[in-house]
């Protein structure tokens, strides 16, 4: 990452994208009462007030303390209480008892979002030449990533109430389509190049570009359906361990699980939990909060019936596909929040690599790992992605709910193989020969 | 109990006592934020929001629909959400996750409450013969049970906040006294007769009263001061097994403490965390927030220390001394959060069983469990003593959080011998020969 | 306990006796190969070398240390590998890493038994005056209490075979008696004497022999049996939380229970595993193998059932109830474990308090506590009884496992609420008024 | 895998190379009283006996129950005891209590491999026809992988008792030599071939052989050594967040970890635990048990100690530096247990990727995935392997209780990242450009 000053015209426009990051989360947090912003369901997901002051922190511990004369704090335990997790800026606030900050307050929170916002601005048009670009840019970017995870993290907590409240009203649907039959887009597989190409934004896992050798292979072109999945179910599917990684197998029976997160019973017609409340799923609508274990025996279920080598792809069968086929980040990119459908839709059909973006994040058999010759950023933000880097699988492609200019062809989300609270869902690869 | 309907003019008292009840519960809930009302530090703690609708639940459910002619639920979802722990009435929510439940909000909560009490005030002006005045009672003497563990609770979720925040500015504090010698108060013992009296409200398993033979015994006329357990700790008390029960031992490895619960630092100097944040505590005051291994443990090193037979005080032994030497339960109750020190003091050199009510709640000796001829209420409130008789040690007296009106020398507070987040402190007893 | 020497001709006696109980350790686990010596199936119970290795410990560090000149120790890292319990004496090996301890072997373990034994011997012949009669007596009693562990501890891991081996054959069962109806043996209550009549050998938590004063009641003339606690099953017993103590309830679920250990299935009928492998019981024989909350919740339904305030008897009814009525200690003592019917048994109408011993220790509704102007014993012994008077409860009686010569009606056994590998039974009992 | 049946010489040369493998998992468990084979120092750790009856069970339950005319099994509670993981053959008795099945004991064990090789060899001379030569083969790798894991399991177990006892004698150690600079071997990169190359047996993971792509790098010619470890823990290395990937951090704080496994303390000096008891490492042998946390914090604090590049090798890297290079699976293969020094050695200067075989299993940066085109065995052996493919990484390489044959250069050893127990070590790689 460069950490080169903008030029003044750069660090307007730096400015224009900064108050619209920063305002879109404003947005997405308007109609949480200061309880639904307070309390945290589990220790993987922090509260919404806790994601409005991390981020904040983000820029004010790693943009405004390396860049303003004399910076002073806005308060002095913050560095500690919203520092997530990076060790070289120091000590942390336990994970699990984020929830239990109920001082300082939300309104305090807004405070703080509303200097720090301010004091940027001042930064960023007085003295550009004191900002690293580079990292304002990361906070950005940052930002989105926790608008996302701040949706995700809410609906985990508003589903543990059984009185099952939306977050927000629902807007009209995306119209329903029968469900299509599922084409296969064949790749013949040899010499390709995976990694970010250099234009705009990406992060350090994503470096550097470099050529892997691809198998002959077909992806789906589209995601499995709650249809397709619900099959599985009353097949019996969760019963039986042939399907399932041993790891998965010792999942199902520690958890019960019979279905996937957030199906208010084991058939699609209970219903299922989303943010506008529980709402009935149109069958053709991508499958949601699987996690790996869930996607991979899918696959080895839907293999045995149809007698075609399924598998899930590896995450440069994905980013060559969705390069090749020109996917589109920006489809179905969250933009406003009050007016959208926050959930997965069977409409998409756009072609080529279809729901590539704008349903599901989707689980890879690739496990996260350092591309050859990666080297994490210098300083603090070196902890960003590489640290993660055991024990997590990749997810590529982008969730309706991921915000507009935020997803890529090469970009690799990535959680640990139980993790299914996150827009998840399902593409399907097999082998060519 | 008691399940005849009041007269006409004890409807009319039973109403405003009511009123005065559920409005100090009110007070003590005004200084919180929705934040503060709706965090759950632990599983054994409740959130202050829950308090104030469990304590409406229990009217409701137990006064309102057995005597409301075509009686509806408030809200039907709250039958399970409020129930504690009456299998009789039907499922609860889960206890460890009442911090999860941000809706309905705070300000639905206090409608609720808003809407029972004029429910209540129109049965018992208008139709007292439909209501069961000893519920009514138990509902008002629940209340201020809970009253005193909104704070405990409130107390636990504050002390987990790195900024110490205080629940409310502290009044002045109550005159420091130099501290006094220990004086022992003596007992021949013989044959007593323990339990409630008849006069006034009692629970169930205070009854019946029957004949106890108690040996000979002294209590100390005061309770174990700061300074006094500063010095067990000074002495290394926290590192030598010998001075604790197996279990007490196996909790201070596991749990690492080195001092009672809200000691910033194994001196008293390093600060006393309290409902006022941190403060000083006066070295006569006595030591608060000590579970049943820790007030044993102190007493096996006294013994040690000054050759005498020191013990814990059966319960037995403290209600007879109690009623003997008329302790005073209004001494130090809580009557106006707002303008009370709500922490222990060392004034209170009232006499006879000094600081017996108006301080802490007492560890003694004995484990909870049944009267002889103990018979658990009827229905429902059956469940609220009777099935906690395991696992559980009596503590005697009340502390500065225990509302006006609710102490007496019969009453057994019981909790496990490891919790510590009461306002529980130590009197010592010693045998005679 | 008196640290007297014994007089030559009492130390004459001591070590033929001393002889007679080691011997009879041996031969419980003469039909053990080394494995089943070896293997710990939970911490709370240690594999039967280590029984073996511990008591002779208890006589090398208690016994010899003290008495013989120049002692030196067997093997210097016995003095960790097995010491129990006693901080006093130092360090101890990890209780549930007690099955890891391969070596020394079994061959080793008898080796320092005999050892101990020949030093012992040697000491009482020869030097009598150096050694402590009150110690040698105690490591007598506590080899004993280790007998009947070490069958207990043994069954707990021959269960957790799916073969289910016996331990031994079957003797001959003792003859089947129809089911007596169950009588009743009323006591007036009043002032009565409890602890140790100073006759024989007593452990320090049966002292000071002291005055309580009893209320009216009834004790059972029998012990509850197979077919009487089937019907509390039959009844959906482990599915009604209206019968259990809340932490009872708590353990139903969380344990999945549907019957008391040991047995195969739901009904009696289905086999109860025992010592002499899964065997099918007779109905009349006493239910064994309860926890505290099984005995407890029995007795709740077995009140509703018959309208009577049916309750567990306190420890001090039943030890009086025992010396008034003539209990024999030694009716089916364990004497010659090859020829025993190692199990609970229908016979024994032996009249007055039938079944007070040789069947099944009995739970009380008495918490382990202090009797007052407890002292315990000075040194070491002085952890052997003291440091458990939490959250345990005493169980009166024997078993018929109890070896000859160790019961008494001041006994006071003690376990959690939650142990139910011991030969635990149940003793109705009901307040009169 | 064929199931192809042998012909009648394939079948005797089969039946001699089973009585070689089968002699020799008998010649490792000779030593181990019926004590030592018993007991399991973890869930992850079986027994010897258990070893020694489950390698009978697989060829008993996959060889005989096919092939034999009748079958009978030698028990029938066998098939569920001895069954580790095969999902499709049927329940498994549970992995944790592997170590309290008593019954069989030690000598029924051995008596039940006697009864199934004879078996074996009995069909394998008389009806080769019926037999799956490639089952055979199976079975005989399979049994050799449980020969290590016999002595790491063994080697966990012995390290839990204080008395630090040694598994055998110790032989001659092998020659010390002085550290020799760490070579680095040049890789180009470009298209290699991955994965077996048909030539002898090779388990389903390593197929199908398939294209891949290498960056340039190099791979160190040797492991990282004790004393170049030692210097890593000298540097605070355990104590520094900066080194660790983040859930190698949070195990460091949960285990406490300061050390590989089996350091008697933080310096090499202060001894190893082997299975020759504990020894004084010679500080040039290669260091062992670490976990991949471990391997991967070294390659950082390496990096930032050089300047250099350094990582884990991928096991692409490393396999085809073990072709290109010839390095030899049989270097120091256990043979002969008793005359074997069971601990890494310093010597092994043989050129080339020294240290590829012998020492330590050496962990990659590679997670345990499918190679494009994987396909599992049919049958119950589909889940030898596949089922594995989450959270593990793959290991590379043999070590010195690897048998004789069974190395080989497309090897894929796997196991989960916090495991330490096997006899895992490192070697460096790092980024060219």
């Amino acid at each position: 990452m460069s950490t080169e000053p903008p030029s003044p015209a750069d660090a307007a426009t730096l400015l224009q994208r900064l108050r619209a990051v920063r305002a879109q989360t404003e947005a997405l947090a308007a109609p949480l009462s200061e309880a639904d912003a307070q309390a945290q369901s589990m220790p993987d997901a922090s509260p919404a007030k806790w994601h409005l002051a991390h981020t904040t922190w983000f820029f004010e511990t790693l943009v405004l303390e390396a860049a303003e004369p004399g910076f002073r704090p806005h308060h002095p335990a913050y560095r500690v209480l919203f520092n997530s997790y990076y060790q070289a800026i120091g000590p942390q606030h336990a994970r699990a008892e984020r929830g239990l900050i109920t001082r300082p307050g939300l309104a305090e929170v807004r405070a703080y979002r509303a200097a720090v916002d301010e004091r940027l601005a001042r930064l960023l048009l007085q003295q550009p030449e004191r900002v690293s670009a580079g990292l304002v840019e990361l906070g950005l970017h940052h930002e989105q990533q926790h608008q996302e995870l701040l949706l995700t993290d809410l609906k985990h907590l508003l589903s543990a109430n059984p009185l099952r409240p939306a977050y927000r009203d629902a807007p009209p649907r995306p119209a329903t389509a029968a469900e299509q039959a599922m084409g296969w887009l064949v790749c013949d597989g040899g010499r390709v190049d995976i990694g970010h190409d250099g234009t705009g934004f990406g992060f350090d896992n994503e470096d550097p570009r470099h050529p892997h050798w691809l198998a002959p292979h077909a992806l789906a072109d589209r995601l499995v359906s709650v249809a397709e999945y619900a099959a599985f179910i009353t097949d019996g599917g969760y019963r039986s361990p042939r399907w399932w990684l041993s790891d998965g197998w010792a999942w199902v029976q520690r958890s019960g699980a019979q279905a996937p997160l957030y199906w208010e019973g084991p058939a699609p017609g209970d219903g299922l939990f989303t943010l506008h409340g529980v709402q009935q799923p149109d069958p053709a609508e991508p499958v949601l909060h699987l996690n790996l274990f869930e996607a991979d025996a899918y696959t080895r279920w839907a293999a045995a019936q149809t007698g075609l080598p399924l598998r899930l792809p590896t995450e440069q069968e994905w980013e060559h596909a969705a390069r090749r086929l020109h996917a589109d980040p920006e489809r179905r990119a969250l933009r406003d929040p009050a007016a959208q459908w926050l959930h997965a839709s069977a409409a998409g059909a756009d072609g080529g690599l279809r729901q590539a973006f704008g349903e599901a994040w989707q689980w890879t058999a690739s496990a996260y790992a350092a591309y050859p010759g990666y080297r994490p950023w210098g300083g603090a933000v070196g902890e960003y992605n590489g640290k993660f880097m055991a024990n997590q699988s990749v997810l590529r492609g982008a969730s309706f709910a991921t915000p507009g200019g935020h997803g890529r062809a090469s970009y690799r989300n990535f959680f640990p193989a139980e993790a299914r609270w996150q827009f998840t869902g399902l593409r399907l690869a097999r082998d060519l020969r």
